[in-house]
């Protein structure tokens, strides 16, 4: 130690070391627990967990762990280092105002960032209401009939929209023509998505360019990248002569103004509602937004939220059509979308809320005359503006002069758009100041001031919309911010998050995301940096990115990493197509068979077919380990055509397979590649390397296991690390290095997030991360145990341990009681639990992962509910109980069963505190259990009408 | 209009204004109210409403309103004006580190920002739980039996500590010892309190200069202000053998290691919780503390937390010993405590109940380990360290050197301490870094490392702690951040604050307070700034207190404005002050009469009182006016030693009264000034100025009518405004101007709030001001003619209307149905309300103040709740429902009423869902009514004992 940065004392511990704070169990706890497990230390129980053969040799060490305070100021001085200019760059992203309301009560509430994907309906109410909202506004605003509760990120959406055309157009084409006037990242994406699949991308002008015969759709930009405004109605109808389908990719504020897509015929609109009141963070997270018109709403990518009734018949929201997702239709598939931006939708859907039709019309209208003002001084200095009308981006031709005027313009504070060698772009937003207009002009060399000018209009004349838009109740909710305030707060209120309970889904490490690592996130030097400025004014983030894929290196044993996946499926696609363009440099692109196991993550399958691998199957035995037989035999079966095994360690039935070396020298004998699915590094961190077990390239869910969290369903971040030599493959970006391959609109996902791994990685240190892994498994064995002679283990090491989840068995209660799966997870409901993973990967099963952060008596709260819900089965077993009319089948209880007549065969006391249950802080669902059934049999994915809307709101 | 700073296209509304944020109804809704009111225009109400007489001639106008964007850059920009350097100065305010998770948790979220004093026990059991582990940790800390939830700041808690000292003395002697080791402010505090109740007050070495015999009492500073730590436990026993008492003013992180000062039998203590994580922010808020022994508790000031039962016999948090507060002593007060900083008192608490003793400990010991290598360094650069033994402060002589180094220090980026001309002094904190000693060291001139000496105690040796504190097992908490972050949502679930309901209570203006107006008190620039840095430092600060001043003498037509008071009563008795001053210097020092009507505030009197000033009481109306022909008499009759009147405009009944401008001029007439209270500017800002009606001094309600949140009891501000002949007379202060006659520890009060106000005024601009004040007159009629024919309004005006509150009479239900007001209020929590306040300023009765920022949805949400329970009322009177056992009698009803067994005449229906109450989003409350007699019968002020805990947990 030579100059330390914090005073260590050596006579007690420093005191607000994340690793304490992160941690759940006290020292004294994990002893106590260590006894339950049966053993006497923790590292001895981790010998016994993790074959030694995968074990790490060194230690993971990055020097001393920060205090939150040290973290904070070290995070401070580096976004610092972030220059937060103007930008009117555009191109897909805009400056906007997060109403403050909005910034603290949804984006820096834990109540909202920290719920989980709603899949148990009855306690994401709140949520799925916001996200219905949602759905509405983007249907509203495209005149489409069915939206999605959103996608990872404009350029994502339209390739999504590319690969719903293919699956829904009644041509047989095998080309996507692309409007020349979408965005360069948008374009970069869908080469990226066409090739593998064998599809040919036409780029040209749609007026010239476009013979709808030769295509299954096309797809147009809505104002252009250059600002163009075009009527397509025309095309549409073309296209639709030959059965091809036509995407448009619209901005929602302009459509405030604009003609619909929808009501120019178009099948699928796609785009960013990022510019209503989501920072640009530097690419993101964004919620991009897909609707499409209601006859092929059931080939829609992502989630879809519907109105369905719960069992008293009130009405209650979920995820409709659930089967179409997380049951990818694995070897068929050309989407692997299983996750959405439920944070960033939830936050645009508020700011419609609270500035409602006429806020919103006219922030649209402030930002064209804006750009209206802007041309017009520019054309009293004798430029031409490109084009005629528009609605909030121009272009200009400048000549040899645009170094010259792009270097002023950052000189006054301002970013512009380099188009081209000669043109300069610029798109005005909300946030548009006249002195911006005023400094523009002087890097143009006019000195103006605002009030020279008139405002007016310059839209399409043809194009104006004449439609209602935002007409639900919801958008016309009194304006003032208590009543938005007390909005924000009832929904947050319906919903189950991690402020009030643990959430033992297993496979999605639900950990703490300490307040320390969240509170940067909103810093203006990291959330208002545009995702093209040039690259000095973003070394802050550039210093996040290099010193995290540093650590990550260390972590994985791999050399190096892609930031720019921003999802885990969508690192799966990367980690795929790195692969697959590796063995095209070798000469070798014939290979293309995806060996993947029966148990692995729905994604894995989906990605490799959207990789164009063909995927061959490989079995599992009864113990949940991967057939060795089956492998070796696959294996050598398609060894001339191998690409790459996919495989997840732990494995996703929770066990550390001693097999998993073995497996990676069989896949490299046999001259493929190992993906290892990184969903389960959270039990690996510290201990084991996928990098030194094998495998050669894997994605990290750092919304999983490097605290990013989940949003209630997004944003997520999913980079890739790679050895060395499927380095030079990995993807590119237009915006940085130009190469292809781009699989993110932006050219580091959602960068605006990574500070919160980073500051993990800074506060825990490679010990505290270590210590977290082992504590992660320590968690999950003390369930186990706890959880013995009630409920099954289904897998198992050697040794009788789980890793860092476990899967419980609760098929027999369905024999012996008539208790499923899902009794015993809206059971939980009453005891103020979030249901374990259900289903999954084994039907009738509960998979849960209780995490490090838990402490031993919120550990034991969950036991106990889980024994007691045991017992009131075994009442059942003993006809003590009703088969039918008892308090699993009726969960959760409400208050409207406590209001109402009582006619159960059991106490209203026993109904709703059962073991686990909080008396005074009692968590209530907001409805009885979901009728699943109903929803999707009566598919409505908007708000309600105003007549049921006035029933709720009483 | 010449350079616009925001665009103002002329075709819409700009849409992020705040004035349409903050007020409630819409113009729509506002025209529909009218009409119920019977106006056909706002304008029209307003006239009838305010004497014509009183109105201001001219519109309030400063500029045009910002918008949210423009304020929050505003802010930021001067923000940067401040300069934060690393401030070792002491005296009182130390650097501190907020967990995180309390900062976002707690002082970031409106759940608890928002919140009322806990008057309504049933609804405020989350802070009052807070307020009572805040008591519990003083108690331990300082060795003494009760504490109180907390004081303005340190020094009004010594003034406070020496007032409590005279009334419990057994001693006939009437003057004070102060330590000449108390911190300066501390000092001069105690002499403005002194000298007009004729006291006289000592200032010396306590192990010299004090002779028991001559005082009532003595306070002594542990550690002193230069640090040395003397043991008083001999000067304690000395002053008890004659009847004196011993205040002792001490270092609650101090306390950790060292002898408690009731080990050493002191009988009060007192200080700061400040370093307890509060931020320094120029001079507060922070919370005071004071405990004292058991035997004189029912003397203690301020509030106190205790614990009682509720109706069903379950243990229920409460205020004790409330009659000692609002209802104060009147004409015989030494103290006009009515607030308490509970927001940071709550802090402090969470941060004991995060850290734990252990960990607090462990804080206090690096914090002196620090001192300690400090000065090890000093002592090897040649300087002798006074005092020998220490805990955090030291002090050297540095003879001539003394400028140099200081500016060496700041440009090394540290703020030490001038003392007197030739000595520096530095206390170290929980931030201090090693490089800050490194720094400081070089600004001395040495070129040392840390590394250099190795760290140990210089405590006193026979002064160390041996005693236990924070034994109970809330301190000893699972120290994971999950945890702590459940349970501080767990508390704030159990209260019922403005982020879910309207709170309209009656003179307490609880209006929204915007989420822009409170992002920027946590910014680093306004939170990091220690009271006494040089001026040049705080130019941001600077640049808000004199706009803020220029706006609010434009408010109220006052020439002067002091910021010193940091609460409402702080202000009233520093404005009473400023007359005394002024008469004295004009040599009518015997002018000491002060005219109060009965129906001014409570603390009206006991200001009065401390002011030196005799209380003559003036009758007051049937219809709640001023008794003018008693006025006039006592006037005259006083007139030769006419100090003042006190009056509250508009009327504390509610009501405008046409006398005003007469009872000013008779005033002056017989050489007196007025005192205009400034608690009901709400309804006067833009519409009428209290200098122009011929008040002389007022002091607002910053906490009030500018928007500063109630923070659940506290923090407030109480600046007081003067004309120009008063100016003067204003508090001085020893770290500005030296002059005597401070009020508040802080030369600026609780500077860091005011932001707060000031984002207010910039944002609304002078006309949304005023169009806040009209819409509130708005609401409040409104309100009266919903409830027309149900309930009385008790006081009106000529023309039949209130002004921005009114006072219903529910005495009638008394005789009618036996339905108190208590019955009323509680029912109301069951319809989703804090009730409007009760019995004040007339018993029996509910004051209701709805504010402008509620929207006509809320005003009917409660007018129909108030209708409905009118109507149970009448069940009674009919019969029709029983005249003890009914939902009035019973009120509130909880989920335990529900569950258990209902023997009840009425249905469950009835008892939770009256009319008001939301159905999905019900606030219960977690406790029946709460039983007020049997906690101050049982009085238990620190948190219960182990086992009755464990219970309480489950």
């Amino acid at each position: 130690m030579t100059t330390p940065t914090e005073f260590q004392f050596t006579d007690y511990q420093p005191y607000d070391f994340a690793n304490r704070r992160h941690i759940g169990p006290s020292p004294a706890e994990m002893t106590d627990m260590l006894k339950v497990i049966g053993y006497s230390s923790l590292d001895g129980l981790i010998d016994a967990t993790l074959p030694s053969a995968i074990r790490q040799k060194a230690p993971l060490v990055w020097g001393a762990p920060m205090t939150e305070r040290e973290a904070l100021d070290k995070l401070r001085e580096t976004a610092n280092k972030n220059k937060v200019l103007v930008s009117l760059i555009g191109q897909g992203y805009y400056g906007t105002i997060t109403p403050p309301v909005i910034q603290r009560n949804i984006l820096e509430n834990p109540a909202w960032y920290t719920a989980y994907t709603p899949y148990q309906p009855e306690i994401s109410q709140g949520r799925l209401e916001a996200l219905l909202n949602y759905q509405t506004m983007i249907c509203d605003l495209t005149g489409l009939d069915v939206a999605n509760a959103s996608l990872l990120d404009e350029a994502t959406a339209a390739a999504e929209g590319m690969a719903m055309a293919e699956r829904v157009s009644k041509s047989k084409a095998k080309a996507f023509f692309v409007d020349a006037d979408c965005h360069p990242q948008t374009i970069a994406l869908i080469r990226t998505r066409a090739e593998p699949l064998g599809w040919s991308v036409i780029v040209g002008n749609p007026f010239t360019d476009l013979d709808p015969v030769d295509v299954f759709g096309a797809i147009f930009q809505y104002p252009g990248t250059h600002g163009h405004v075009h009527d397509f109605t025309g095309l549409i109808s073309r296209l639709h002569q030959t059965g091809a389908i036509a995407v448009v990719a619209a901005d929602i504020l302009a459509l405030t103004l604009l003609k619909s897509p929808g009501e120019m015929g178009a099948d699928i609109a796609i785009g960013s509602s990022q510019r209503f009141g989501v920072p640009v963070g530097y690419g993101g997270p964004h919620a991009a937004y897909m609707a499409v018109k209601d006859a092929i709403k059931r080939s829609m990518p992502g989630r879809l939220v519907g109105v369905s009734v719960d069992a008293r018949g009130n009405r209650a929201y979920r995820l409709s059509l659930q089967t179409r997702e997380q049951h990818i239709r694995r070897e068929k598939a050309t989407s692997n979308i299983c996750t959405a931006q439920v944070l960033l939708a939830v936050m645009a859907s508020m700011y419609a809320v609270f500035h409602g039709p006429k806020g919103i019309k006219a922030i649209a209208q402030q930002v064209h005359q804006k750009a209206v003002l802007m041309a017009k001084g520019l054309e009293k200095l004798g430029y031409r503006i490109e084009p005629e009308s528009f609605f909030d981006t121009i272009t200009v031709d400048v000549g040899h002069m645009q170094g010259l005027i792009l270097r002023a313009a950052v000189a006054e504070g301002v970013n512009l758009r380099k188009v081209g060698d000669t043109q300069i772009g610029m798109s005005l937003d909300e946030r548009t100041r006249p002195a911006t207009l005023e400094a523009v002009w002087r890097a143009f060399g006019g000195n103006f001031k605002i009030a020279d000018f008139e405002p007016s209009y310059r839209l399409p004349k043809g194009l104006l919309r004449t439609s209602e838009y935002l007409t639900h109740p919801i958008f016309h909710m009194n304006r003032a911010e208590s009543e938005m305030t007390r909005y924000i707060r009832r929904l947050s209120d319906r919903d189950l998050a991690l402020d009030r309970a643990m959430i033992p889904l297993g496979s999605c490490t639900m950990k703490l995301n300490a307040t320390a690592e969240m509170l940067p996130i909103t810093w203006p030097e990291f959330s208002d940096i545009h995702p093209f400025v040039p690259a000095d004014q973003a070394l802050g983030y550039r210093e996040v990115l290099d010193d995290l894929t540093e650590k990550l290196c260390a972590v994985t044993g791999y050399d190096a990493f892609s930031m720019q996946p921003n999802s885990g499926a969508q690192g799966e696609y990367a980690g795929l197509l790195t692969i697959r363009n590796y063995h095209i440099a070798n000469g070798e692109g014939h290979r293309d068979v995806c060996l993947i196991p029966t148990s692995a993550h729905g994604t894995n399958p989906a990605s490799a077919q959207m990789a164009g691998m063909k995927v061959v199957v490989v079995k599992v035995r009864e113990n949940g380990d991967i057939d060795m037989e089956d492998f070796r035999a696959k294996a050598e079966e398609h060894a001339a055509n191998l690409s790459c095994c996919m495989i997840t360690y732990p494995s996703t039935h929770g066990v550390f397979e001693e097999t998993v070396k073995q497996i990676c020298e069989l896949v490299h004998q046999h001259g493929g590649q190992v993906y290892l699915d990184g969903a389960n590094m959270n039990a690996m961190v510290g201990l084991s390397r996928p990098g030194d077990i094998g495998s050669d390239v894997s994605h990290l869910n750092l919304h999983k296991t490097f605290c990013i969290p989940h949003g209630g369903g997004g944003p997520g971040m999913g980079p890739i690390g790679v050895k060395a030599h499927l380095a030079p493959h990995l993807p590119g970006h237009p915006e940085t290095d130009g190469r292809p391959g781009a699989v993110s609109a932006a050219a580091f996902g959602s960068a605006s997030i990574l500070p919160i791994s980073w500051s993990y990685c800074l506060m825990m240190g490679g010990e505290g991360l270590t210590q977290a892994t082992k504590v992660a498994i320590l968690n999950a064995n003390y369930i186990a145990a706890r959880l013995k002679g009630a409920y099954d283990v289904l897998y198992k090491s050697k040794t009788g341990r789980v890793a860092h989840e476990c899967i419980i068995d609760t098929r027999p209660l369905v024999d012996s009681a008539g208790v499923t799966v899902d009794d015993v997870a809206k059971r939980l409901i009453d005891c103020g639990f979030h249901a374990p993973t259900m289903s999954w990967p084994v039907s009738g099963t509960l998979m849960i992962e209780p995490t490090e952060s838990e402490t031993k008596a919120e550990l034991d709260r969950f036991c106990e509910a889980m024994l007691a819900i045991r017992e009131e089965a075994r009442a059942i077993e003993d006809g003590r109980m009703d088969k039918a009319n008892n308090p699993l089948k009726n969960a959760p209880h409400t208050v409207e069963d406590l209001v109402g007549e009582w006619d159960r065969p059991y106490s209203r006391e026993q109904a709703c505190f059962p073991p686990g249950a909080f008396r005074v802080d009692k968590y209530w669902s907001p409805v009885n259990r979901v009728d699943n059934v109903y929803g999707d049999r009566n598919l409505i994915c908007t708000c309600p009408p105003v007549e049921s809307y006035a029933e709720a709101a009483e």
